[in-house]
């Protein structure tokens, strides 16, 4: 956990920002990014209620974005947006990309938007390339876990920037989130809708404390990370004609897995 | 079948371009275009076998390149690669990629790499952008059909360069390619490798000629589209902070079904 517990340094930083503290970033104008997202989700690490058919583990697409503290794609203890609801419970995008849209008209809080191909197993990768600004230096995303009720995987907010240059290099450990509009307890719950709507919550080893939750392990003190992002920054002289594939690893599915 | 008419006289241009011949293209540098995936898959315009649960009818993740005529995706009556078959049989896109960032370093024929988020049912939208040069302005993408054995639609090295200019917009009609890769009659058949491999070949209404089928429909002389692709150029003044959304349609799910 201790690059999660350096990231939630960055993470708590650029959400305590004022708004409009996002010009304390002075980095030159435009950076590059390659990430790769690996699915840590195997049957060794969560043994419990593994989806092995129809559906099998798998992810959803991954949909993010880049932005400024305007704009909030989603956010812990807070009430997740139509979009990520209808991404989250059925990995259904137009609405969140329309929210994004929105947002990045009406008072310019978004730079881009990117996607990833989805995974079709627990254990995978996939990648694809964003861009940050210097007013827009923040990272969030979304992946759905499938199935699932309403969990995710995500990023809120992560700051690239650090005052007048950009990070090299970031990874984080991902661990699971309910989007608190689905009271289903396990993978493969049918849909009931939480009525009224939760606020978006992490679930964890012990949270929500019921032995039929897929995520319940009273054994554990926490679960393992579910999935991990790492984010590269390119190389202005990698920057070209073949500058999106930059650092994508060789293999697929070459994620060791934990024995727990 | 107006449009698609048009449109193969386009691909068939491109594809009968002497190696080195996409230079002819003196548009400038660079142009940015957004895409937009329509799937028309509903239940009514193709009732049989139309899936309904575990996993109802939907597309996949949408991965695309623009690219010279040195580099080909897929293409009708070739046997399709390793990544295509399986893109075409998983949904799994990273040998895909790698084979496009393989194109990309080697032999210099890959500009840019794309995707779009999947579409949780039959009938609805995705949306991403788009860039080509004057060297790479070949765009071609697959999108899996879901479920089915190795079914997908798709774009085959469309020039969206006329000579000296960008064309404004292109929509193009889809219709079912089988990759050749696996045996499955049906949208749910289970998986039966086809060995020898056969080469990709369209769906038709008649062909496969047998009545298991999904897509065998004896009385109709062609199938309806079972997808659209729109792209639009975006205007140099339209780039910035907003680009990558703009000319997103209003609502998802919008799309007409054909009554057949």
């Amino acid at each position: 956990k201790v690059i999660w517990t350096v990231l939630v340094t960055i993470l708590g930083h650029a959400s305590s920002l004022p708004v409009g503290e996002d010009a304390l970033c002075t980095a030159e104008e435009l950076a590059k990014y390659r990430i790769i997202f690996t699915g840590k989700w195997s049957q060794t690490a969560f043994p419990k209620q593994y989806p092995l058919y129809r559906p099998p583990a798998q992810w959803s697409s991954l949909l993010g974005v880049t932005h400024s503290s305007d704009y909030s794609m989603w956010k812990e203890n807070e009430y997740a947006s139509n979009g990520v609801r209808d991404f989250a419970e059925k990995g259904e995008a137009w609405a969140l990309m329309k929210e994004i849209e929105e947002a990045g008209e009406k008072i310019q809080s978004v730079h881009g938007i990117f996607s990833a191909p989805a995974i079709s197993s627990g254990t995978g990768q996939t990648s694809t390339e964003l861009e940050v600004h210097p007013r827009h230096p923040l990272v969030s995303f979304v992946v759905r876990i499938v199935p699932s009720p309403d969990w995710f995987v995500g990023i809120d907010s992560l700051n690239l920037c650090e005052g007048d240059h950009w990070m090299e290099e970031v990874s984080v450990d991902l661990f699971p989130y309910d989007a608190g509009t689905d009271s289903g307890f396990t993978f493969s719950s049918p849909n009931f809708a939480t009525i009224p709507q939760d606020t978006v919550k992490e679930i964890t080893c012990s949270s929500p404390s019921h032995p039929a939750n897929s995520f319940y392990y009273p054994k554990l003190k926490i679960l393992p990370p579910i999935a991990q992002v790492t984010m590269v920054k390119i190389k202005k002289s990698q920057l070209g004609l073949s500058a999106p594939f930059i650092n994508l690893p060789a293999k697929n599915n070459e994620v060791i897995d934990t024995v727990s």
